[in-house]
């Protein structure tokens, strides 16, 4: 320690630098892939399957969902109002950090309310917060019903469950629109692609 | 969505396989740096010149410090016992996300107590946590003081300060320990840079 002083001006100057440093270093634009929509609508396949083809590109990603999140860092929360938006918070100001940390990020929560959505978006740079509406009417999830959750919210052994007894707040100009019931799984998937493509948050391979 | 249905079990399959793939996408072994010491030790010095050195070689990692997580995620907490304990925990979780993504992650907090090293070590697999204690006496921290708390603490300005009136914890068996009054910066940052190649978290550039 005797050749540097600690010096915070220094420190941030470097971690400034770096995000620059990461995006030459990783051949990509971070970003968010904030995937939307009611429960069943399809966000996490939908968006496991973009990864699997990202990650065949070379692309550096990662996926936050229920399976890595809600039983990790989100634990001690439940599923009051206050606890969701709380939920979401965390997920936003984590996805900063990988988005700071050059990896293209995506997300696969219900996140009903424009409010969080509109802080999650905050949190990071113009450019780097994609909105995806997974936009599956409310009828078909709750025919497909994988998890059994919308029976239970009709029974009333669910309390707030978005699209039955809770808002679902539609994106009013989502980035990406994904209407299921006219795209199959791969017209999704490459409408994704493609913007990503579009707009050089991938570049072809070095 | 007409090809795939929803199915969890698939989606964690595949969740567990990407980690794998990750390791050899990105030539390099993931794990946390946890710098643990007093105040004015030297932590985030040391870890930001850790950083810049991997980067330089081509290592893909990233460094949760104060700056980006004390005023993001974790800026609803407080410095009491409990907000602290939830503190490192949420710092934790973080880390193992970023491991689970394929990222040396570097992480720079006092991290007082023992237990709270250790369930941030549980989080993840063997091998993938690396103590490292930046061991300077506290007298040497104390008269740096570069952020002026050790004055508040002595002048009671500031409770519960860690080293003067809440106790801090020695690593046991730290898995790096740099003894600060007799190895220099570059000697310190060498020493991990030398234990990341010799166990092979990191290797040659493709």
């Amino acid at each position: 320690m005797k050749k540097h002083e600690i010096n915070k001006d220094i420190i941030w100057h470097n971690q400034n630098i770096m995000q620059e440093k990461r995006i030459n270093l990783l051949n990509q634009k971070p970003c968010i892939l904030w995937f939307t929509g009611l429960s069943g609508s399809g966000k996490s396949t939908i968006a496991n399957e973009v990864e699997k083809k990202l990650f065949d590109m070379d692309v550096k990603t990662y996926l936050l969902d229920g399976d890595n999140v809600r039983h990790g860092l989100n634990k001690d929360l439940a599923f009051s109002e206050v606890d969701r938006i709380e939920n979401i918070r965390r997920i936003g100001e984590v996805s900063k950090l990988f988005v700071d940390a050059g990896i293209i990020t995506l997300t696969a929560f219900i996140s009903p309310f424009r409010s969080d959505r509109k802080i999650a978006s905050s949190l990071v740079k113009y450019g780097e917060f994609i909105e995806i509406f997974v936009d599956t009417p409310l009828d078909v999830c709750e025919t497909r019903d994988p998890k059994g959750l919308y029976k239970k919210a009709r029974n009333g052994d669910i309390k707030n469950f978005t699209g039955i007894s809770s808002p679902y707040e539609k994106p009013e100009a989502p980035i990406i629109h994904l209407k299921t019931d006219r795209l199959d799984l791969d017209q999704c998937v490459d409408k994704i692609i493609d913007y990503l493509r579009k707009y050089e948050y991938i570049k072809e391979s070095k």
